[in-house]
């Protein structure tokens, strides 16, 4: 009788979006409420900034390191991204599926394109500014980046949000209003929960 | 930018499900959680029950009126369950639609499947019952119907069971957990209203 509604079976939610959507501060709060998920830690190439903790925030390799894995292949998917390279290893998210844990990862919009075709049945929700004009002030708020990698951050999303199609989902991030965003990416994997045709993620 | 996210457009949901699982009970609570819909009132030619108001729980219609609306194909659905007839009336929803409200309609699974076939894109909910021992359980411990009735019932809910492919999400309801179940049928409605691609139904 269970078959088909809320059995726990494990889901794959792909969060993405342009740079300085608020990515990272939206898996954060979700984590905050507590729902139980294998939350995939990225392994990058990129400078390790203030504050971010390796093996928490992301796995920080070397180049070196990196390119091994990558011949290896070890990364569902990898990219390079201003000059760094980013990638989620299989392991993490295979191990975990195993288990029955739903997994959420975080990725660009080119790897969540990459993604959709290895993993079609996984949940892609991107998260939308609520305008060109606020991500781009939220980029210069940032103040980590020099201004020329902040207009080629602002191309960039400009262009991804051209590539709405591939994903399921589209939740506009209100930076004032996290709590909402998290609330329709829980919302989100409460429903998907209760399809019937379950999203089989094979890898 | 906020195309093809969190725009508002009218939603149509379609609750269904075997007869006793709880259908009533769960819009009344949705109901109470202020959530705005169009509620939409089915027209039937059944007995009203104590505490059965005419216009806010059924359009109590006798034979004949139904049959002439019938001919004057003023149904969306309509069907024979038991004896009696039920019918969805299509200004109810055409009218709320126009207007930009989301609508909620609860019918047997006999018209969900007609309203499939009617309305691809509205999205389909089915309540499902813990078990099929439990709603035996429920339609007895209802006391409205014979004790042949209750066995029809039954009979057809395990009939009705098979039909899940019709329908887009499955909501186990648990009566002591209505809250849970009004919750769940929330969330889907969220992340409906965050799908890239909208369905949007035409009458």
């Amino acid at each position: 009788m269970e078959k088909g509604s809320q059995v726990d079976r494990p889901l794959v939610i792909v969060i993405s979006g342009p740079s300085g959507v608020g990515k990272d501060a939206t898996i954060a709060r979700i984590k905050e409420t507590g729902i139980k998920f294998h939350y995939v830690v990225t392994a990058t190439t990129r400078a390790r900034r203030p504050r971010e903790t390796d093996g928490i925030d992301y796995y920080f390799l070397t180049h070196e390191n990196f390119i091994e894995k990558v011949n290896k292949e070890e990364f569902l998917e990898y990219a390079e991204v201003y000059g760094n390279y980013y990638g989620v290893l299989k392991k993490e998210v295979s191990q975990a599926l195993q288990k029955g844990e739903d997994v959420i990862l975080k990725v660009d919009v080119q790897g969540a394109a990459t993604l959709k075709k290895k993993m079609p049945e996984a949940v892609f929700i991107f998260l939308l500014p609520p305008s060109v004009e606020d991500l781009s002030e939220r980029l210069r708020n940032r103040n980590a980046d020099t201004q020329t990698a902040v207009r080629l951050r602002i191309d960039k999303a400009e262009q991804e949000l051209k590539c709405l199609a591939v994903f399921d989902y589209g939740v506009v991030n209100h930076t004032d209003a996290l709590e909402k965003t998290a609330n329709a990416v829980k919302a989100i994997v409460t429903a998907e929960k209760c399809r019937i045709k379950p999203r089989i993620v094979e890898i």
